[in-house]
C-alpha cells in the first residue's frame, strides 16, 4: 500500500513523540511492504509563530489530500494566562476539526495489566476496564454562535444540534457496539437541556435498525461518578461534544495509562490520529516524553486502513517494551528510565 | 432562638430521612432551647401527583416565609424514561431554585477516617481531602432559552451569564475562601467558550480585593482528571451550573462518603439544605435508607443561622455513630446493619 500521510507535529513536546511514530510506522511499512510518504506541515503555536496563524491554509491543503493526519499536540504556555488573546493555538485545533469533517472522536481507556498499580483508582475497581468513548466533534456549544451584549456585560454560548449530526455520531456507536459487547451508552442530560432530548430521541429511533445492541441512557452527572466507581461496566459510550470533553478527560486518568491513551476523530474522508495527552511544555527537548501514545495512534490508523497485522505489531511492541521496562520516566517506577529515542529505536526494532 | 423550617420530603427516601433530621434537630434544638416549628409542604413527583405539579404555589408560599428549608430528595422511576413528558419532578427543583433566589450551591467533599475504605481511589489519594465547590445554581445552560426549530429537526440551548451574576457567587467563594486555607480555583472553559471567558475576566478582576487569596484557573476537563488523581490538591472551586452539575457529583464518589454528604444552596434571604444523595427509589419504605446527609445538612442549617455549637453537636454524634458501628447497611460493611430510624433515634439520644 502507499500511503501519504500529513504530519503535523504540533507545539512543545509533538515534535519528539511524532518522530518516534515515524519511526516505528517506517519499521512496519518495511516489514509489511509499504510505502509512506510523509507530509510535514505547521500547525498551533508553531503555525502562529510562523505564519501568523494557528491552521494556515497551506496545511488544511496538505491535510485534505493525505490519506490520514498523524497529529502530535498543540498548546503553548505564553497563551495560557490570556484565553482571549486574538489568535490563539485552539482555535486551530477547533478550525482543522470543522474543516476536514471530523465529527466523531474515538477515544478508548483500557488498562495495560503492567500498569494496574499506577492508576489512582483501586485495582479491583479498573480490572478489564475496555470502554471506548465516541465524542461528537463539531458541534454543540464549540460551534454554536457566541458573544457578547450589555457593553460586554453580558455573555453568551449557544448549543446547538441537528437530527443528522446526532445520526451520523450515533450510527458509528452502534456499528462499534456491533464489533464489541454490543452494549451502548447515550450519554446526556436529557432532564434539562432540549439539545438532549433530541439526542435521547434520535437514539432511541435508531434502536430498532440494531435490535442486537442493549442501549442505556444515562445523564452525565451520573456517568462523572460512575466512571469513578465502576470504569469497567461501561463499553461503547456516545455524547456530545462538551460531555465527551470532560467525561474522556476524566476516563484517561482511572486505567493509570494516560500516557499511552491514542485517539482517532474521522469524518467522511480523511482521518486524525494522535495521543489524547498534551504538549506538555514543561518537557520540550529533554528527550523525556513518552511516545507510546502517538505510536498506538498510528497503530489505530493502520488498522483504519485495514492493516490490522500492522497495528497489532505495533501494540505488541509497545506491551512486550512495557514488560521488558523499555519505558519514559514517567512508567519507570524508580527503575531506568529510556530516553523518547531509545524507546522508539527499540519498538522500531522488536515490531 | 424560635425557627420556622420549610420541610420538603419529597419523593422515594426522602420522607425516611427527612423524619430522622427532624427527630435529630428537635433533639439538638431541646437541648440548647430552641423552637422549631416544622411546615410541611409537597414538592416533586408527590407533588405532580397530589395537585399536578412539582412545585406549587403553596409551596413557594411556605418557602419564602421559611427561615430556611429541608429538602430531601426528588424523583421518581415513572418519569425517567420519558424526559419530554410534559411535568417532571426536576422541573420544579428547577423552578424552586429561581423561584427562591438560590443562586450559591454549596457542595463539601470530605473524608471521615473511619470510612477512607470505602473509596474506589486508593487511600494516600484521598486522604485529607476536604473541599468545597460553589456551584452557580440559577442560570447558564439550564435557564437559557431552548427550543426546537426546522419540524423539530433541530435543538437549542443557550447559555448566557452576566457580569453580576458571576460576581456574586465569585464573592461568596473569595469569602469562603478567606475562612479556610485562602485557596479559589475557578473552573471554565474559557479556551472555547464567551461565558468562561465572563467569568474568568470578572474572577481577575476581583483578585485585587482580596489580595490574601491564591487565585487558579483551570479548565474543566482537567479538573475532571486532577479531582480523581489528586482530590487533595483543592480547598475552594467555584464554577458554572452545569460543570458544577458534573464535577460535584465526580467529587463526591471519591470520599467513599457519597452517602453522607450535605449540601447547601443560598440567595439573597431563604438557605436550603439537602442531602446530595437522590430518591433512591428501590429503597423506599424499607428502613433501610442512610439518613445521616441528611442530619449533616440539618447541621449546616444550624451553622448557617450562627448556631455553630448545635451543628457541631451534631456532626459529633455523626462521627460518633461513625466509629460505634452505628450505621446503615450502605456502611455495615458486613457487620450489624441498623434501620434508618434506629440510627436517628441512636444520635437524637448522642447529640
Ligand atoms: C484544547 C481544547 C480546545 C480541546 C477541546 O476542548 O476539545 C481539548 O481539550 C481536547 O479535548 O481535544
Ligand atoms: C435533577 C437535576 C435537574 C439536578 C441538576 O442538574 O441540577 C441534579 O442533578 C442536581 O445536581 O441537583
Amino acid at each position: 500500500m502507499k500511503l501519504n500521510i500529513a504530519l503535523l507535529a504540533g507545539d512543545g513536546i509533538g515534535p519528539e513523540v511524532i518522530n518516534e511514530a515515524v519511526k516505528v510506522s517506517d519499521a512496519v511499512a518495511k516489514k509489511f511492504g509499504h510505502e509512506i510518504t510523509w507530509k510535514p506541515a505547521l500547525t498551533g503555536a508553531a503555525a502562529i509563530d510562523a505564519v501568523g496563524e494557528p491552521y494556515p491554509d497551506a496545511t488544511h491543503e496538505i491535510c485534505k489530500n493525505a490519506d490520514a493526519v498523524l497529529f502530535g499536540a498543540i498548546g503553548h504556555p505564553k497563551y495560557d494566562n490570556d484565553p482571549s488573546a486574538p489568535v490563539r493555538p485552539e482555535q486551530g485545533l477547533l478550525k482543522m476539526r470543522k474543516a476536514l469533517g471530523l465529527f466523531a472522536n474515538v477515544r478508548p481507556t483500557f488498562t495495560f495489566p503492567s500498569l494496574l498499580d499506577k492508576s489512582p483508582l483501586k485495582r479491583e475497581r479498573i480490572e478489564g476496564t475496555d470502554l471506548v468513548f465516541l465524542r461528537e466533534l463539531t458541534g454543540g456549544i464549540y460551534f454554536g454562535e457566541k458573544g457578547r451584549k450589555d457593553n460586554g456585560d453580558t455573555a453568551y454560548d449557544n448549543c446547538v444540534y441537528t437530527r443528522a449530526e446526532v445520526q451520523r455520531l450515533a450510527k458509528k456507536g452502534f456499528e462499534l457496539a456491533m464489533t464489541r459487547s454490543k452494549k451502548l451508552c447515550c450519554v446526556d442530560k436529557a432532564n434539562v437541556l432540549e439539545t438532549s432530548r433530541l439526542w435521547r430521541e434520535t437514539v432511541q429511533a435508531m434502536e430498532k435498525d440494531y435490535p442486537e445492541v442493549e442501549v442505556s441512557y444515562e445523564f452525565v452527572d451520573a456517568v462523572a461518578m460512575r466512571l469513578v466507581q465502576w470504569p469497567n461496566s461501561y463499553d461503547v459510550l456516545i455524547t456530545e461534544n462538551l460531555f465527551g470533553d470532560i467525561l474522556t478527560d476524566e476516563a484517561s486518568v482511572i486505567s493509570g495509562s494516560m500516557g499511552l491513551m491514542p485517539s482517532a476523530s474521522m469524518g467522511a474522508e480523511v482521518s486524525l490520529f494522535e495521543p489524547i495527552h498534551g504538549s506538555y511544555p514543561q518537557a520540550t527537548g529533554l528527550n523525556i516524553a513518552n511516545p507510546m501514545a502517538t505510536i498506538l495512534s498510528a497503530a489505530m490508523m493502520f488498522e483504519n486502513f485495514g492493516l490490522m497485522e500492522e497495528g497489532k505489531a505495533m501494540r505488541d511492541a509497545v506491551n512486550k517494551a512495557l514488560e521488558a521496562g523499555v519505558v519514559t520516566e514517567d512508567l519507570a517506577n524508580g527503575g531506568k528510565a529510556y530516553g523518547t529515542k531509545e524507546v522508539g529505536d527499540w519498538l522500531a526494532a522488536n515490531v
